[in-house]
């Protein structure tokens, strides 16, 4: 086997075999095939595309080729969630608590944000004495004793897409569904649970704008998924304005801590009792999905849920007592106001724009090394189709950082729309793959 | 501008505009952009090809990419000549005294060998004393002085063509006629001459293996050449077998001089006046192509042609005495016969085998540093449509080394293929394209 065959077969429209795909995955990850000849497999990938076996053995070969987390200690079906990334997005610090309140294992890998993404293990830290790096052993304990927990990633979970993603990144060939599937997949598989609920997310905070785009990404992550044999289900859900009102860290547990108690913002309400409803029912602990949210509202009203987000904060080394006092938070430096320049309705709020004035005020980070300011952020007053008086405060910044302010300011005025006349509603869970 | 969104607008089938292919060129060559995303552009120019407009910019960006040879003080339209690679095409040594002795300009700088295809370099350096490292003032000053002069690559000719050409190669983006027509014809303009005559092969010895894609490629080049304002013709010609019956260096030196004696083999013959008579008719020096042409058969018949060759060896410091004592030449340590197991017809030999057979003997090299045995090569007693007889010898192997003279000796007893009766004949010019 050559690899300048592998590239010539794909370039003229072939498909690979699962030998071939082993042979440039193990090699590339080895460091046998240089850069070069990857980039031009992928660009040929990208453009003659793959078929559902090539995808597949794509996805298996880069699990294959790091760790595989082994959570067959731990009794019942482990059931993790994944979403494809938002502004706003603290599903995760909702759904987890809500779905092992419903007696679902959680066994949860995380990751840290990068860019204008945030991400859950940095929003766990913002919690004092929060710890996510939890040895294997106890991370299992932990999850046998109280059913759920958090952690980052500390195995060695699929280091080809590592090394092949960092070079899609600066070739252009980022945005492929089989990619992007195998990418994805390949790290879910390897992290141990039995089942795989994801939220797939389009509009302008997603990575896939469309929703036609973000459905064929869903079909084909379940199909490889369900065919990789683990139970998958997605959700295609919107990501055009962000997700409830706090976007940071702190500020997004803050936020989920309400909604723990029933007084969120209702678009995160409504995900997250979809999405721990799907966990539910992936997990067996419900007939259909409509009983998982059922299960999933219930656990919300009775208080379980939250109880089981403190339990987990307890367990892993935080202060539990911030549900019942937000002043036990680090709080940030500054505060400043975004103010209406005029009357009318609030008709869009650019995510992207939102993510990126969070990053800029402190809350994210630009390279991985990077520490997060845990009480920077934004908190949205007034959302899509919420009316405004000229004047009126919109958005607020927190900060430690005056030109981070300033910068993360300009951004956040420039991100609102005000009309004359509310939007379209847009619903939020577009569609359901099973 | 930034080479990602160049590599994304090619990905998706865009028009690249001239500015973002100096870019990349320019960026390449100054090692600003890596490997790894010149060669996921090239993969996406290989599959969502180039326009004219792109062909010819890409061209021209890797001929500013070096020096420019500047030939304006030789009076007269000079003509260049270049052919796309076969097997025993000593052309080069007949039409290049065959255009000059018609009042043609010839300042030509030529290639050495490499793998199994030869060069015109390495054929020159068999005559004793041949110099082919001449000062550019002094390769300057002996066309002034008679009309003629053949020296090696010195000039720092299109860096970029050098340094593409070796990722390609390695990245499976080779045979796309506009990167083939980019890399040649950049070479060729930059080599300073007017006007410029293409020998495009086609066949089993041939990059391009059929007519139609040669036609394709001679049409491209010819249009590119010509909007880069040099006067440029082709000639699509057949290398299913080698051309001539010698195969090496001194071998084919030695054909080339019997063929300028009017003694020469009917195919070399037939080609050698075709193409010097399109260089004549390039030159200015005749009305039409078929004026070209008479003008060349009537230097060969006179020997003027002859005498100019005697002149080029003379200047450069050969022993122009070879012409008339072929045992001047170094001579080879073994001779070895390649015998017809049957009788038959000689239905075919295969041009790649021949060249591989003739590198084994030593005539070739595998390496750019590596040296050419100058007396190495083959002779082909029997060709096509010529009747053996079992025992006949077939063809005649010299060299120095008696594993390499035993290899060669393997691959072209295989080369042969002989039959009950002929085969149909194939035109040896295929089509002029001017």
């Amino acid at each position: 086997m050559h690899i300048n065959e592998i590239i010539a077969k794909k370039r003229d429209g072939g498909i690979l075999s699962r030998a071939e795909i082993e042979y440039f995955v193990n090699g590339y990850t080895a460091g046998m095939i240089p850069d070069y000849q990857m980039s031009a497999l992928l660009m040929a990938v990208f453009i003659r595309k793959m078929n559902r076996d090539e995808t597949l053995a794509l996805t298996e070969a880069m699990l294959h080729s790091g760790d595989i987390v082994d959570l067959s200690e731990i009794p019942g079906i482990k059931v993790d969630k994944h979403s494809t990334g938002g502004i706003g997005d603290k599903t995760t610090l909702i759904v987890a608590p809500i779905a092992a309140a419903c007696g679902v294992p959680i066994a949860k890998m995380s990751g840290r944000g990068l860019g204008f993404t945030g991400g859950t293990v940095d929003k766990l830290e913002s919690i004092p004495g929060f710890r996510t790096g939890l040895e294997t052993a106890n991370f299992i304990r932990q999850v046998h004793e109280i059913g759920i927990a958090v952690i980052g990633q500390t195995a060695n979970v699929a280091p080809a897409d590592k090394k092949i993603y960092a070079l899609r990144d600066v070739t252009a060939t980022v945005e492929d569904l089989s990619l992007i599937t195998s990418s994805i997949m390949s790290k879910k598989l390897a992290a141990g649970s039995d089942a795989i609920v994801l939220d797939v997310k389009c509009g302008r905070g997603a990575f896939t704008e469309t929703e036609e785009k973000a459905l064929q990404l869903a079909m084909q992550m379940v199909e490889i998924g369900n065919a990789a044999g683990k139970k998958t289900i997605a959700a295609v859900t919107d990501m055009d304005c962000p997700l409830g009102r706090a976007v940071g860290n702190s500020v997004e547990v803050i936020e989920a801590i309400e909604t723990l108690k029933g007084k969120g913002p209702a678009d995160i309400t409504e995900l997250s009792v979809l999405l721990a409803g799907l966990m539910v029912f992936c997990g067996g602990r419900a007939k259909t999905p409509e009983d998982g949210k059922a299960q999933a509202v219930q656990a919300l009203r009775n208080g379980t849920a939250l109880q089981k987000l403190a339990q987990l904060i307890t367990a892993q080394g935080g202060d539990a007592a911030v549900a019942e006092n937000y002043s036990l938070f680090k709080q940030p430096r500054l505060k400043r106001v975004v103010i209406a320049q005029r009357d009318g309705y609030v008709t869009g709020i650019d995510a992207r724009a939102v993510g990126i004035a969070s990053q800029l005020a402190g809350a994210g980070r630009m390279r991985k090394e990077d520490a997060v300011d845990s009480s920077a952020g934004v908190f949205l007053h007034k959302k899509r189709n919420e009316a405004v008086g000229r004047g009126d405060v919109i958005a607020e910044i927190f900060s430690d950082s005056e030109t981070g302010a300033e910068s993360a300011h300009e951004v956040l005025t420039e991100a609102y729309t005000i009309d004359d006349s509310p939007a379209a509603e847009s619903a939020l869970i577009k569609r359901i793959i099973m």
